[in-house]
Protein backbone atom coordinates (compact mmCIF):
# COMPACT_ATOMS: atom_id res chain seq x y z
CA UNK A 1 0.00 0.00 0.00
CA UNK A 2 1.54 3.08 -0.89
CA UNK A 3 1.58 6.53 0.84
CA UNK A 4 2.32 9.95 -1.35
CA UNK A 5 2.20 12.44 -0.47
CA UNK A 6 3.14 12.28 3.21
CA UNK A 7 0.77 13.93 5.80
CA UNK A 8 4.22 15.21 7.31
CA UNK A 9 4.44 17.43 4.39
CA UNK A 10 0.98 18.77 5.23
CA UNK A 11 1.12 22.04 7.10
CA UNK A 12 -1.89 21.36 9.14
CA UNK A 13 -0.67 20.44 13.02
CA UNK A 14 -2.88 18.38 15.41
CA UNK A 15 -3.00 21.50 17.46
CA UNK A 16 -3.28 24.74 17.33
CA UNK A 17 -2.20 27.44 20.11
CA UNK A 18 -4.33 30.27 20.21
CA UNK A 19 -4.41 33.34 22.32
CA UNK A 20 -7.46 33.11 25.42
CA UNK A 21 -8.20 34.98 28.72
CA UNK A 22 -8.55 33.48 32.07
CA UNK A 23 -11.09 34.64 34.40
CA UNK A 24 -11.59 34.30 37.68
CA UNK A 25 -14.66 34.05 40.06
CA UNK A 26 -12.62 35.29 42.99
CA UNK A 27 -12.56 38.82 41.10
CA UNK A 28 -8.80 38.36 40.39
CA UNK A 29 -6.77 40.53 37.24
CA UNK A 30 -7.73 38.52 34.13
CA UNK A 31 -4.96 36.48 32.80
CA UNK A 32 -3.75 36.07 29.40
CA UNK A 33 -2.75 32.64 28.49
CA UNK A 34 -1.83 30.53 25.12
CA UNK A 35 -3.84 27.69 25.29
CA UNK A 36 -3.19 24.17 22.69
CA UNK A 37 -6.60 23.41 21.22
CA UNK A 38 -7.50 20.57 19.24
CA UNK A 39 -7.20 21.19 15.25
CA UNK A 40 -11.07 19.88 13.99
CA UNK A 41 -10.02 19.54 10.28
CA UNK A 42 -12.93 18.50 7.54
CA UNK A 43 -12.02 15.45 5.74
CA UNK A 44 -13.31 14.60 2.54
CA UNK A 45 -13.46 10.76 2.42
CA UNK A 46 -13.17 9.67 -1.95
CA UNK A 47 -13.14 6.27 -2.99
CA UNK A 48 -11.88 6.11 -6.51
CA UNK A 49 -11.94 9.76 -6.67
CA UNK A 50 -16.08 9.71 -6.08
CA UNK A 51 -17.26 11.45 -2.90
CA UNK A 52 -18.21 9.59 0.18
CA UNK A 53 -18.00 11.25 3.13
CA UNK A 54 -16.94 14.49 4.93
CA UNK A 55 -15.74 13.68 8.47
CA UNK A 56 -14.71 16.19 10.78
CA UNK A 57 -11.05 14.94 12.75
CA UNK A 58 -7.68 15.51 13.90
CA UNK A 59 -5.30 15.53 10.95
CA UNK A 60 -3.51 13.17 12.21
CA UNK A 61 -2.57 9.32 11.29
CA UNK A 62 -4.99 9.32 8.37
CA UNK A 63 -4.25 6.40 6.72
CA UNK A 64 -4.67 4.97 9.86
CA UNK A 65 -7.64 6.64 9.82
CA UNK A 66 -8.56 5.45 6.17
CA UNK A 67 -8.48 2.10 6.49
CA UNK A 68 -9.85 1.62 9.92
CA UNK A 69 -13.16 4.18 8.55
CA UNK A 70 -13.19 1.43 5.12
CA UNK A 71 -12.92 -1.00 7.28
CA UNK A 72 -16.39 -0.16 9.74
CA UNK A 73 -17.62 1.61 7.28
CA UNK A 74 -17.81 -1.98 5.61
CA UNK A 75 -16.40 -0.62 2.24
CA UNK A 76 -13.18 -2.83 2.95
CA UNK A 77 -12.42 -6.03 4.57
CA UNK A 78 -9.29 -5.99 4.90
CA UNK A 79 -6.61 -3.65 4.89
CA UNK A 80 -5.05 -5.11 1.48
CA UNK A 81 -8.53 -4.14 -0.10
CA UNK A 82 -6.56 -0.39 -0.34
CA UNK A 83 -4.13 0.07 -2.81
CA UNK A 84 -2.99 3.12 -1.76
CA UNK A 85 -3.88 6.48 0.19
CA UNK A 86 -3.10 9.91 -0.81
CA UNK A 87 -3.56 12.81 1.92
CA UNK A 88 -4.32 16.24 -0.56
CA UNK A 89 -4.54 19.39 1.07
CA UNK A 90 -7.93 21.47 0.10
CA UNK A 91 -9.07 24.63 0.62
CA UNK A 92 -11.63 23.58 2.83
CA UNK A 93 -9.81 20.73 4.82
CA UNK A 94 -8.07 17.55 3.61
CA UNK A 95 -8.94 15.06 1.48
CA UNK A 96 -8.42 11.62 2.05
CA UNK A 97 -8.57 9.79 -1.55
CA UNK A 98 -8.24 6.27 -0.89
CA UNK A 99 -7.93 3.65 -3.86
CA UNK A 100 -9.67 -0.04 -3.79
CA UNK A 101 -8.28 -2.82 -5.97
CA UNK A 102 -10.43 -3.13 -9.22
CA UNK A 103 -12.94 -5.42 -7.25
CA UNK A 104 -13.91 -3.65 -4.28
CA UNK A 105 -13.89 -0.23 -5.86
CA UNK A 106 -16.69 -2.38 -7.79
CA UNK A 107 -18.32 -3.48 -5.14
CA UNK A 108 -18.61 -0.22 -3.38
CA UNK A 109 -20.13 1.57 -6.23
CA UNK A 110 -22.81 -1.14 -6.61
CA UNK A 111 -23.53 -0.90 -3.01
CA UNK A 112 -23.92 2.90 -3.31
CA UNK A 113 -25.97 2.38 -6.24
CA UNK A 114 -27.85 0.27 -4.33
CA UNK A 115 -27.96 2.94 -1.91
CA UNK A 116 -29.04 6.19 -3.80
CA UNK A 117 -32.51 8.28 -3.73
CA UNK A 118 -31.10 8.59 -0.02
CA UNK A 119 -29.78 11.56 1.37
CA UNK A 120 -28.45 10.61 4.53
CA UNK A 121 -27.44 12.55 7.73
CA UNK A 122 -26.68 11.24 11.20
CA UNK A 123 -25.52 8.00 11.10
CA UNK A 124 -23.32 7.08 8.12
CA UNK A 125 -25.98 8.52 5.16
CA UNK A 126 -28.54 6.76 6.65
CA UNK A 127 -31.95 8.27 5.38
CA UNK A 128 -33.89 5.41 6.69
CA UNK A 129 -34.90 3.25 9.56
CA UNK A 130 -35.09 0.47 7.51
CA UNK A 131 -31.38 0.75 6.20
CA UNK A 132 -30.05 1.04 9.68
CA UNK A 133 -26.90 -1.27 10.08
CA UNK A 134 -27.36 -5.09 11.08
CA UNK A 135 -24.91 -6.40 14.15
CA UNK A 136 -22.30 -8.85 11.99
CA UNK A 137 -22.11 -12.41 13.76
CA UNK A 138 -19.36 -12.84 16.01
CA UNK A 139 -16.78 -16.17 15.56
CA UNK A 140 -15.87 -18.42 18.03
CA UNK A 141 -15.51 -17.84 21.89
CA UNK A 142 -14.68 -14.33 23.43
CA UNK A 143 -11.18 -14.37 25.60
CA UNK A 144 -10.95 -14.56 29.09
CA UNK A 145 -9.38 -11.56 30.39
CA UNK A 146 -8.22 -10.77 33.79
CA UNK A 147 -9.31 -7.86 36.60
CA UNK A 148 -5.51 -7.58 36.89
CA UNK A 149 -5.13 -6.80 33.11
CA UNK A 150 -7.66 -4.02 32.71
CA UNK A 151 -6.97 -2.43 36.17
CA UNK A 152 -2.94 -2.38 34.59
CA UNK A 153 -4.23 -1.32 31.13
CA UNK A 154 -6.46 1.96 32.99
CA UNK A 155 -3.28 2.71 35.30
CA UNK A 156 -1.42 3.19 31.95
CA UNK A 157 -3.51 5.12 30.35
CA UNK A 158 -3.10 8.81 30.90
CA UNK A 159 0.75 8.79 30.51
CA UNK A 160 -0.26 7.16 26.79
CA UNK A 161 -2.54 10.36 25.80
CA UNK A 162 -0.06 12.83 24.37
CA UNK A 163 -2.34 14.69 22.95
CA UNK A 164 -4.73 14.77 25.26
CA UNK A 165 -2.34 15.51 27.50
CA UNK A 166 -1.40 19.20 25.38
CA UNK A 167 -5.32 20.03 24.56
CA UNK A 168 -7.47 18.13 27.42
CA UNK A 169 -10.54 17.57 24.74
CA UNK A 170 -9.51 14.88 23.23
CA UNK A 171 -10.62 11.18 22.74
CA UNK A 172 -8.43 8.35 22.74
CA UNK A 173 -9.02 4.92 21.32
CA UNK A 174 -6.60 1.86 23.41
CA UNK A 175 -5.52 -1.37 22.43
CA UNK A 176 -3.52 -3.64 24.97
CA UNK A 177 -2.72 -6.85 25.27
CA UNK A 178 -3.88 -9.72 27.45
CA UNK A 179 -1.43 -8.67 30.02
CA UNK A 180 -2.96 -4.96 30.45
CA UNK A 181 -0.46 -4.06 28.55
CA UNK A 182 -0.50 -0.83 26.17
CA UNK A 183 0.23 -1.81 22.47
CA UNK A 184 -1.45 1.13 20.47
CA UNK A 185 -3.44 4.44 21.12
CA UNK A 186 -4.88 7.35 18.60
CA UNK A 187 -6.27 10.28 19.32
CA UNK A 188 -9.36 12.50 17.80
CA UNK A 189 -11.45 15.05 18.88
CA UNK A 190 -14.10 12.23 17.49
CA UNK A 191 -14.39 9.15 19.12
CA UNK A 192 -15.45 7.41 16.31
CA UNK A 193 -12.60 8.70 14.70
CA UNK A 194 -10.15 7.60 17.49
CA UNK A 195 -11.56 4.06 17.23
CA UNK A 196 -11.39 4.06 13.54
CA UNK A 197 -7.58 5.39 13.55
CA UNK A 198 -6.81 2.40 16.27
CA UNK A 199 -8.40 -0.50 14.04
CA UNK A 200 -6.93 0.68 11.20
CA UNK A 201 -3.45 0.97 12.68
CA UNK A 202 -4.05 -2.50 14.11
CA UNK A 203 -5.22 -3.80 10.47
CA UNK A 204 -2.06 -2.25 9.17
CA UNK A 205 -0.09 -4.06 11.89
CA UNK A 206 -1.85 -7.32 10.93
CA UNK A 207 -2.50 -7.43 14.92
CA UNK A 208 -4.77 -10.51 15.93
CA UNK A 209 -8.41 -9.24 17.56
CA UNK A 210 -8.57 -12.24 20.04
CA UNK A 211 -5.26 -11.47 21.59
CA UNK A 212 -6.41 -8.03 23.42
CA UNK A 213 -9.05 -5.95 24.21
CA UNK A 214 -9.75 -2.41 23.43
CA UNK A 215 -10.72 0.70 25.45
CA UNK A 216 -12.02 3.81 24.68
CA UNK A 217 -12.38 7.13 27.04
CA UNK A 218 -15.75 8.38 25.73
CA UNK A 219 -18.88 7.24 26.20
CA UNK A 220 -19.86 4.20 24.71
CA UNK A 221 -22.20 4.76 22.51
CA UNK A 222 -23.89 1.76 20.00
CA UNK A 223 -21.58 2.35 16.92
CA UNK A 224 -18.59 1.72 18.82
CA UNK A 225 -19.81 -1.31 19.91
CA UNK A 226 -20.37 -2.07 16.43
CA UNK A 227 -16.69 -1.12 15.02
CA UNK A 228 -15.58 -3.27 17.96
CA UNK A 229 -17.08 -6.00 16.47
CA UNK A 230 -16.39 -4.88 12.71
CA UNK A 231 -12.69 -5.13 13.53
CA UNK A 232 -13.19 -8.96 14.92
CA UNK A 233 -12.25 -8.11 18.79
CA UNK A 234 -14.51 -9.32 21.76
CA UNK A 235 -13.59 -6.73 24.50
CA UNK A 236 -14.96 -2.85 25.14
CA UNK A 237 -13.66 -1.17 27.97
CA UNK A 238 -15.32 2.37 28.58
CA UNK A 239 -14.42 4.94 30.86
CA UNK A 240 -18.55 5.59 30.95
CA UNK A 241 -21.56 3.51 31.18
CA UNK A 242 -22.40 2.41 27.77
CA UNK A 243 -26.45 3.54 26.47
CA UNK A 244 -29.32 1.13 26.02
CA UNK A 245 -28.27 0.35 22.29
CA UNK A 246 -24.97 -0.09 23.36
CA UNK A 247 -25.55 -3.29 25.43
CA UNK A 248 -28.08 -4.53 23.57
CA UNK A 249 -25.57 -5.09 20.52
CA UNK A 250 -23.14 -6.18 22.82
CA UNK A 251 -25.54 -8.95 24.70
CA UNK A 252 -26.40 -9.65 20.17
CA UNK A 253 -22.67 -9.73 19.17
CA UNK A 254 -21.41 -11.18 22.60
CA UNK A 255 -19.05 -8.79 23.14
CA UNK A 256 -17.75 -8.29 26.95
CA UNK A 257 -19.01 -4.81 27.69
CA UNK A 258 -17.32 -3.51 30.35
CA UNK A 259 -18.24 0.19 31.79
CA UNK A 260 -17.60 2.99 34.68
CA UNK A 261 -13.98 1.99 34.72
CA UNK A 262 -12.45 3.68 37.60
CA UNK A 263 -9.44 3.68 39.44
CA UNK A 264 -10.99 1.49 42.06
CA UNK A 265 -13.65 -0.82 39.98
CA UNK A 266 -14.97 -1.19 36.63
CA UNK A 267 -18.93 -1.91 36.15
CA UNK A 268 -19.32 -5.18 33.81
CA UNK A 269 -22.62 -5.31 31.78
CA UNK A 270 -22.16 -7.86 29.93
CA UNK A 271 -19.83 -11.24 30.01
CA UNK A 272 -19.01 -10.83 33.59
CA UNK A 273 -17.81 -15.09 33.79
CA UNK A 274 -15.06 -14.15 31.35
CA UNK A 275 -13.21 -11.70 33.68
CA UNK A 276 -11.37 -13.95 36.18
CA UNK A 277 -10.50 -12.12 39.49
CA UNK A 278 -7.66 -14.95 41.20
CA UNK A 279 -4.76 -12.47 40.22
CA UNK A 280 -6.17 -9.15 40.94
CA UNK A 281 -4.11 -8.74 44.35
CA UNK A 282 -0.62 -10.31 42.33
CA UNK B 1 -48.55 23.11 15.39
CA UNK B 2 -50.16 19.95 16.72
CA UNK B 3 -48.36 16.80 18.59
CA UNK B 4 -50.38 13.29 18.15
CA UNK B 5 -50.22 10.82 19.32
CA UNK B 6 -49.07 12.30 22.51
CA UNK B 7 -44.68 11.01 23.32
CA UNK B 8 -45.90 10.10 26.66
CA UNK B 9 -47.94 7.37 25.41
CA UNK B 10 -45.57 5.69 23.50
CA UNK B 11 -43.61 2.87 25.89
CA UNK B 12 -40.28 4.16 25.50
CA UNK B 13 -38.15 5.72 28.36
CA UNK B 14 -35.44 8.15 28.41
CA UNK B 15 -33.77 5.74 30.65
CA UNK B 16 -33.22 1.91 31.12
CA UNK B 17 -32.67 -0.20 34.34
CA UNK B 18 -30.25 -3.10 34.24
CA UNK B 19 -28.20 -5.76 36.09
CA UNK B 20 -24.72 -5.15 36.05
CA UNK B 21 -21.84 -6.23 38.28
CA UNK B 22 -19.38 -4.22 40.22
CA UNK B 23 -15.64 -5.51 40.27
CA UNK B 24 -13.66 -3.58 42.17
CA UNK B 25 -9.56 -4.01 42.27
CA UNK B 26 -9.12 -4.63 45.98
CA UNK B 27 -10.45 -8.39 45.55
CA UNK B 28 -13.27 -7.44 47.19
CA UNK B 29 -16.44 -9.70 46.41
CA UNK B 30 -18.47 -8.97 42.90
CA UNK B 31 -21.45 -6.75 43.55
CA UNK B 32 -24.66 -7.04 41.39
CA UNK B 33 -26.18 -4.20 40.81
CA UNK B 34 -29.19 -2.15 38.89
CA UNK B 35 -27.66 0.68 36.96
CA UNK B 36 -29.50 3.06 35.08
CA UNK B 37 -27.91 3.90 31.82
CA UNK B 38 -29.69 6.21 29.04
CA UNK B 39 -31.85 5.06 26.09
CA UNK B 40 -30.49 5.45 23.17
CA UNK B 41 -32.86 5.04 20.29
CA UNK B 42 -32.68 5.08 15.98
CA UNK B 43 -34.86 8.55 15.44
CA UNK B 44 -35.94 8.46 11.30
CA UNK B 45 -37.07 12.02 10.84
CA UNK B 46 -39.65 12.64 8.18
CA UNK B 47 -40.71 15.65 5.97
CA UNK B 48 -43.79 15.20 4.20
CA UNK B 49 -43.54 11.33 5.07
CA UNK B 50 -39.81 11.09 3.37
CA UNK B 51 -37.12 10.10 5.05
CA UNK B 52 -34.72 12.71 5.36
CA UNK B 53 -32.11 11.09 8.46
CA UNK B 54 -31.75 8.87 11.18
CA UNK B 55 -30.26 10.01 14.38
CA UNK B 56 -29.74 8.49 17.71
CA UNK B 57 -31.48 9.88 20.07
CA UNK B 58 -32.86 9.73 24.06
CA UNK B 59 -36.28 9.37 22.99
CA UNK B 60 -37.46 12.65 25.33
CA UNK B 61 -39.01 15.62 24.24
CA UNK B 62 -38.95 14.98 20.55
CA UNK B 63 -41.23 17.72 19.31
CA UNK B 64 -38.60 20.36 20.75
CA UNK B 65 -35.91 17.89 18.54
CA UNK B 66 -37.92 18.46 16.16
CA UNK B 67 -38.27 22.13 16.09
CA UNK B 68 -34.66 22.75 16.63
CA UNK B 69 -33.14 19.81 14.38
CA UNK B 70 -35.44 21.02 11.47
CA UNK B 71 -34.03 24.81 12.22
CA UNK B 72 -30.37 24.14 12.52
CA UNK B 73 -30.41 21.90 9.28
CA UNK B 74 -32.07 24.93 7.49
CA UNK B 75 -35.04 23.34 7.15
CA UNK B 76 -37.21 26.09 8.61
CA UNK B 77 -36.45 29.02 9.45
CA UNK B 78 -39.20 29.76 12.10
CA UNK B 79 -41.56 26.88 14.83
CA UNK B 80 -44.56 28.17 12.26
CA UNK B 81 -43.22 26.68 9.22
CA UNK B 82 -44.14 23.01 10.93
CA UNK B 83 -47.87 22.83 10.82
CA UNK B 84 -47.79 19.44 13.01
CA UNK B 85 -45.28 16.50 14.34
CA UNK B 86 -46.17 13.19 14.67
CA UNK B 87 -44.00 10.61 16.98
CA UNK B 88 -44.86 6.82 16.37
CA UNK B 89 -43.30 3.73 17.02
CA UNK B 90 -41.89 1.76 14.57
CA UNK B 91 -40.36 -1.98 14.13
CA UNK B 92 -36.54 -0.44 14.97
CA UNK B 93 -36.91 2.59 16.76
CA UNK B 94 -39.15 5.78 16.65
CA UNK B 95 -40.50 7.95 13.69
CA UNK B 96 -40.90 11.83 14.28
CA UNK B 97 -43.25 12.49 11.15
CA UNK B 98 -42.24 16.43 10.54
CA UNK B 99 -45.49 17.86 8.63
CA UNK B 100 -44.04 21.41 7.11
CA UNK B 101 -46.17 24.27 5.76
CA UNK B 102 -46.85 23.60 1.80
CA UNK B 103 -44.57 26.28 0.83
CA UNK B 104 -41.53 25.12 3.54
CA UNK B 105 -42.32 21.36 1.78
CA UNK B 106 -41.55 22.90 -1.97
CA UNK B 107 -37.97 24.82 -0.73
CA UNK B 108 -36.93 21.46 1.29
CA UNK B 109 -37.62 18.83 -1.72
CA UNK B 110 -36.13 21.08 -3.87
CA UNK B 111 -33.24 21.70 -1.88
CA UNK B 112 -32.92 18.54 -1.07
CA UNK B 113 -33.12 17.04 -4.79
CA UNK B 114 -30.39 19.85 -5.61
CA UNK B 115 -28.28 17.28 -2.89
CA UNK B 116 -29.30 13.91 -4.29
CA UNK B 117 -26.08 12.19 -6.01
CA UNK B 118 -24.07 12.67 -3.29
CA UNK B 119 -24.72 9.84 -0.52
CA UNK B 120 -23.83 11.23 2.98
CA UNK B 121 -22.21 10.41 6.30
CA UNK B 122 -20.67 12.21 9.20
CA UNK B 123 -21.59 15.50 8.98
CA UNK B 124 -25.16 16.07 7.79
CA UNK B 125 -25.40 14.39 4.45
CA UNK B 126 -22.70 16.26 3.30
CA UNK B 127 -20.52 13.77 0.89
CA UNK B 128 -18.16 16.57 -0.67
CA UNK B 129 -16.05 18.88 0.65
CA UNK B 130 -17.39 21.98 -1.41
CA UNK B 131 -21.05 21.10 0.59
CA UNK B 132 -19.93 22.20 3.95
CA UNK B 133 -22.58 24.50 5.57
CA UNK B 134 -21.70 28.44 5.27
CA UNK B 135 -21.63 29.96 8.48
CA UNK B 136 -24.65 32.72 8.32
CA UNK B 137 -24.11 36.29 9.35
CA UNK B 138 -24.62 37.27 12.25
CA UNK B 139 -27.08 40.48 13.20
CA UNK B 140 -26.34 43.19 15.72
CA UNK B 141 -23.95 43.20 18.48
CA UNK B 142 -23.49 40.22 21.13
CA UNK B 143 -25.17 40.77 24.44
CA UNK B 144 -22.65 42.24 27.34
CA UNK B 145 -22.54 39.75 30.15
CA UNK B 146 -21.32 39.91 33.73
CA UNK B 147 -18.75 37.25 35.08
CA UNK B 148 -21.03 36.70 38.02
CA UNK B 149 -24.07 35.30 35.67
CA UNK B 150 -22.24 32.98 34.21
CA UNK B 151 -20.66 31.95 37.49
CA UNK B 152 -24.42 31.96 38.53
CA UNK B 153 -25.61 29.50 36.14
CA UNK B 154 -22.46 27.13 36.27
CA UNK B 155 -23.22 26.84 40.11
CA UNK B 156 -26.59 25.71 39.46
CA UNK B 157 -25.79 23.64 36.34
CA UNK B 158 -25.74 19.99 37.90
CA UNK B 159 -28.65 20.10 39.87
CA UNK B 160 -30.52 20.95 36.64
CA UNK B 161 -29.69 18.12 35.29
CA UNK B 162 -32.06 15.54 36.41
CA UNK B 163 -31.52 12.45 33.71
CA UNK B 164 -27.66 12.83 33.94
CA UNK B 165 -28.34 12.63 37.43
CA UNK B 166 -29.90 8.95 37.02
CA UNK B 167 -27.24 7.81 34.71
CA UNK B 168 -24.38 9.95 34.61
CA UNK B 169 -23.72 9.08 30.79
CA UNK B 170 -25.85 12.31 28.74
CA UNK B 171 -24.81 15.38 27.89
CA UNK B 172 -27.08 18.57 28.57
CA UNK B 173 -27.84 22.01 26.55
CA UNK B 174 -28.91 25.03 29.24
CA UNK B 175 -30.21 28.48 28.45
CA UNK B 176 -29.57 31.13 31.15
CA UNK B 177 -31.09 34.57 31.30
CA UNK B 178 -28.44 37.68 31.21
CA UNK B 179 -28.58 37.32 34.81
CA UNK B 180 -27.54 33.71 34.96
CA UNK B 181 -30.83 32.30 36.09
CA UNK B 182 -31.04 28.92 34.04
CA UNK B 183 -34.68 28.97 32.11
CA UNK B 184 -34.39 25.88 29.93
CA UNK B 185 -32.55 22.74 30.53
CA UNK B 186 -32.02 19.62 27.57
CA UNK B 187 -30.27 16.09 27.80
CA UNK B 188 -29.92 13.39 25.33
CA UNK B 189 -26.87 10.91 24.82
CA UNK B 190 -25.82 13.21 21.67
CA UNK B 191 -24.49 16.51 22.46
CA UNK B 192 -25.48 18.04 19.03
CA UNK B 193 -29.20 16.47 20.06
CA UNK B 194 -29.29 18.16 23.58
CA UNK B 195 -28.60 21.35 22.09
CA UNK B 196 -31.10 20.87 19.13
CA UNK B 197 -33.52 20.13 21.74
CA UNK B 198 -33.02 23.46 23.47
CA UNK B 199 -33.11 25.63 20.32
CA UNK B 200 -36.57 23.91 19.44
CA UNK B 201 -37.67 24.19 23.16
CA UNK B 202 -36.96 27.62 22.53
CA UNK B 203 -38.53 28.53 19.32
CA UNK B 204 -41.69 26.85 20.46
CA UNK B 205 -41.67 29.07 23.95
CA UNK B 206 -40.87 32.31 21.70
CA UNK B 207 -37.27 33.31 23.72
CA UNK B 208 -35.43 35.72 22.35
CA UNK B 209 -32.02 34.87 21.58
CA UNK B 210 -30.58 38.09 22.92
CA UNK B 211 -32.08 37.44 26.08
CA UNK B 212 -29.54 34.68 27.71
CA UNK B 213 -27.04 32.58 26.87
CA UNK B 214 -26.35 28.62 26.13
CA UNK B 215 -23.83 26.50 28.18
CA UNK B 216 -23.08 23.04 26.93
CA UNK B 217 -21.79 20.44 29.06
CA UNK B 218 -20.03 18.70 26.38
CA UNK B 219 -16.81 19.51 24.32
CA UNK B 220 -17.20 22.49 21.86
CA UNK B 221 -17.02 21.48 18.13
CA UNK B 222 -17.72 23.82 14.88
CA UNK B 223 -21.42 22.22 14.85
CA UNK B 224 -22.38 23.55 18.14
CA UNK B 225 -21.30 27.14 17.14
CA UNK B 226 -23.33 26.93 13.91
CA UNK B 227 -26.17 25.81 16.18
CA UNK B 228 -25.95 28.62 18.74
CA UNK B 229 -25.75 31.16 15.59
CA UNK B 230 -28.78 29.36 13.94
CA UNK B 231 -31.09 29.74 16.43
CA UNK B 232 -29.39 33.69 16.53
CA UNK B 233 -27.96 33.53 20.11
CA UNK B 234 -24.53 35.11 20.40
CA UNK B 235 -23.09 33.34 23.62
CA UNK B 236 -21.89 29.99 24.03
CA UNK B 237 -20.41 28.33 27.08
CA UNK B 238 -18.75 25.00 27.47
CA UNK B 239 -17.27 23.11 30.08
CA UNK B 240 -14.59 21.37 27.65
CA UNK B 241 -12.19 23.08 25.55
CA UNK B 242 -13.39 24.18 21.96
CA UNK B 243 -11.70 22.49 18.59
CA UNK B 244 -9.69 25.07 16.28
CA UNK B 245 -12.60 24.97 13.57
CA UNK B 246 -15.12 25.85 16.62
CA UNK B 247 -13.00 29.09 16.99
CA UNK B 248 -12.60 30.25 14.02
CA UNK B 249 -16.61 30.04 13.62
CA UNK B 250 -17.17 31.86 16.68
CA UNK B 251 -14.92 34.94 15.23
CA UNK B 252 -16.24 34.80 12.03
CA UNK B 253 -20.04 34.86 13.50
CA UNK B 254 -18.22 37.21 16.56
CA UNK B 255 -20.18 34.71 18.96
CA UNK B 256 -18.71 35.27 22.71
CA UNK B 257 -17.13 31.70 22.97
CA UNK B 258 -16.08 30.79 26.71
CA UNK B 259 -14.41 27.49 27.02
CA UNK B 260 -12.87 25.19 30.43
CA UNK B 261 -15.80 26.69 32.20
CA UNK B 262 -14.68 25.70 36.06
CA UNK B 263 -15.91 26.27 39.62
CA UNK B 264 -13.20 28.80 40.33
CA UNK B 265 -12.89 30.17 36.50
CA UNK B 266 -13.62 30.02 33.03
CA UNK B 267 -11.26 30.84 30.35
CA UNK B 268 -12.40 33.36 26.95
CA UNK B 269 -11.48 32.27 23.51
CA UNK B 270 -13.50 34.90 21.79
CA UNK B 271 -15.72 38.20 23.35
CA UNK B 272 -13.30 38.98 26.44
CA UNK B 273 -14.39 42.35 26.32
CA UNK B 274 -18.22 41.79 26.25
CA UNK B 275 -17.90 40.10 30.10
CA UNK B 276 -17.78 42.52 32.39
CA UNK B 277 -16.38 42.19 36.12
CA UNK B 278 -17.08 44.65 38.19
CA UNK B 279 -20.03 42.70 39.89
CA UNK B 280 -17.55 39.51 40.58
CA UNK B 281 -17.58 39.94 44.02
CA UNK B 282 -21.81 41.00 44.19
Amino acid sequence: MSTRPSEERLPISEVQETPATVLTFDGGAPVSIIRAIPAEVPVGITYGDIPFAVMMATPSELEDFAVGFSLTEGVIQKAEDIRGIRVEREEQGLRLAIDLTPERLRTHLARRRALSGRTGCGLCGIGDLDALPQARSPVGEPPRLSLAAIRHALGMLEREQSLNARTHAVHAAVWADLEGTIRCVREDVGRHNALDKLIGALCRQGASPSAGFMIVTSRCSFELVEKVAAFGARTLVSISAPTSLALERARLLDITLVGIARHDSITVFHGVERIHRQDVLV
